[in-house]
This record gives structure tokens, sequence and C-alpha cells, in this order.
């Protein structure tokens, strides 16, 4: 069987990536809204997993909200070094904005111990501290994303977004229903299992790469 | 409606999910090798994604021969900063190892600008100028696999792993079935458009994890 490559320049790649993304959708009569269309099909174009048209649910005015968190400054707290790794934080630092992620942090790996429970909860806490407007990508720990639920209940934070996509098969789905309770938090949830690493770095790249 | 947490210590996620896996897989009537079955779990934890249990292929005896390669002390060499990130260095350097990821490296972007190619081509270039054991792990760019794939062909390097699962929808197909006519260079080769960066680093652990 000969292989034949498909002659695209470096430079198309991407651009011919998501044309195909888009006429996949279109073929199988998946219609995206314009606003959110951005962020489902980086997360396709970055696992080749069409499910990400399905299980996406943005809270009302989520990704206006997030954009203009953005632009006012907003940092990132992720509970996942490759998450970190893979935000843009050139284009973040552009509107003054960091990349946090406290997973490896001694003073984490201390308290979770301590407290018996989770780094990734340890991790939430310390984000707590933080002065500054903040957005949340949990891509990894279903355990992060619970606790955040339970810090916004309690009132001790307030994020400009929430971006719940940890993967797996404990407690991940419920971890993700439980942000869907919330009311006055902007979110960006992957329904299911599904999400990762990957997903949480592209949906915050989506949102940098169309202000 | 309720949401019930399942009550899973912190240390037992990670057990309890691939005994769920497994599960789950008997349920489908899927039996795996047990040599390769580390690797396709892993692969499925990190991605919530059970079709990692039909798309990788393995040439044959690759699983023992990366981890002879890894107490040997090999280095991986990766196209993903993120891949980078997630690949468990401590344990890779108990055997001598480490990880390069040349992606972001000056050189690298100046040698792509002048031959007009990716700066995942030139950045397998520059492995080539390693004197070392090497375990390929290319989890993002198809133009990597298809040029490591022309270097060994060439024999200009002589890989002891091909971990071949970039993502995506431009020659990534294509890149995978170049891999797997490859008759004496060991493969781990995740067929069809899915893999990623996520998917590199786990196929990377599952090898660590289960030397």
């Amino acid at each position: 069987m000969a292989i034949e490559l498909e002659n695209v320049l470096p430079s198309e790649i991407e651009k011919r990536s998501f044309e195909i993304i888009t006429e996949e959708l279109t073929q199988n009569g998946i219609v995206l809204d314009p606003e959110k269309a951005p962020v489902i099909k980086r997360c396709i174009h970055t696992s080749a997993d069409f499910d990400y048209a399905q299980n996406l649910v943005f809270s009302e005015n989520a990704i206006a909200r997030a954009k203009e968190a953005i632009r006012n400054g907003a940092s990132i707290v992720t509970d996942t070094q490759m998450g970190r790794s893979g935000i843009n934080k050139k284009r973040l630092a552009q509107y003054g904005g960091q990349v946090y992620c406290f997973m490896s942090d001694e003073d984490v790996a201390e308290k979770a111990k301590r407290d018996g429970t989770t780094r990734a909860v340890a991790s939430m806490e310390k984000a707590c501290e933080l002065d500054e407007k903040l957005i949340f990508a949990i891509g990894n720990a279903p355990t992060a994303l619970i606790h955040l639920y339970e810090l916004i209940r309690a009132g001790k934070i307030k994020p400009e977004l929430v971006i719940g996509v940890p993967v797996g098969f404990v407690n991940v789905i419920q971890s993700k229903e439980l942000i869907l309770e919330l009311s006055d938090t902007p979110y960006i949830v992957a329904r299911g299992r599904k999400g990762g690493s990957n997903i949480v770095a592209c949906i915050c790249n989506a949102l940098l790469y169309n202000l």
C-alpha cells in the first residue's frame, strides 16, 4: 500500500485541520454556536475526539466574561503541570496575567499530608490566598474541582471562570455536575468522564487566541 | 438531583480507576495481552477514551525491548513540551536517562525557518546529534514522525523505540502507517487520528512504572 501524504505547508496545517473539523461537523449535522465554536473545535483539534462537540457545557455568557477577565489581567490557576506547560503564557502575559500551578509546591505536599487530603485540594486552598482575578483551569483532579466548588459555595473565592475538565473514573462525573449547579459562577465544563491536561490547556488557548 | 460522591481514599483513586477500566473492558469482551495491558489501560486512564483498547499497535517485543533500553539508561526525545512535562523524569533519571525536547530551542527555530520546514522536523535533526540510546516519543507533530521515519530509513538514527502517537487531521494517519512499515525498529503506535501529549507521556510512564 502506498502512503500518500497531503501536501500542506507547515504554516497551513492548523488552518487545514480546523477546515476538516468544520467539514465533518457539518456532515454530521452539527451546528455550533459561533461564540463557542473556537473552543469546541480546538478541543476536537487537540484530541481528534468529536465527543467534545457534544459534551462541553457553557454557562450563559461564559466566554464573553472569560475574555473580559483575561483582558483585565486575570491569571490562571491550574491543577496540572502539563496544563501549565501547554497554556500560552506569553499571550496571557500580554494582558498582565500569569499561570499558577501549586501541585509540586512543598508546602502544598505537606498540607495535603497533614490534612489527609490530596495535593489538588491543598493547592486550591493555596489559590485562595492570591489577591487577583482568577480563572480556574482544572484538567486533572476531581478532588480539586470538588473543593473549588466548596470554596465557592463558602464564599471564600469568586472565580472569573471555572474550566472544569478533569478526566477519569472516580468522582469525575460528579465533580463536574457540582459545578453545573453553581448559579453565579461562569463555567466551561466537559460533561462526563473526558477531559485532561491537553483539553484544559487548549480551552485556555482558544480563549486567548480569540480575544 | 443529589450528587453522590464515591468514597475512595486519595491514595486509592488510581487503583480504583484501573479496576473500573478493567471491568468495562471485560464487559465489552476485550481481553488484553498482559504485557501490553498496563500501557493500554494507562492510555484509557489518561483520556477516558476506550478507543485506545483498539487502536494501539505494538511491534513484536516492543515493550520488552523498550524496558531493557530504559534499564540501560536510554533517554527520551519528545516533540512536545507538554509531553516532556508529563513524563516522570525522576523515575527515568534513576536509570540514567533524561527527557529532551528541542522544540523551543532557538537553533531549531532558525533551522526550520532556513529550511522552510517545521520546528518538529528540525528538532529530529538535532536529536541525531545525541550520542546515546534514544526512545522517540512523538505526541504532536506528524512532520516529526515522518522525518524520523526518513532518518531511520537513511540509517542516520536507530531508536530503541518509536512511540508514534501524534494527534490530528493532516498527515497524522499517514505518518503512523509509515512507522508500521519499519521492520527493525520497535514501535508503539496509536493508529488513526488520536494521540497527543497526554498519551505520549502516559505511555512513557506506563513503561517506567512497570519495569
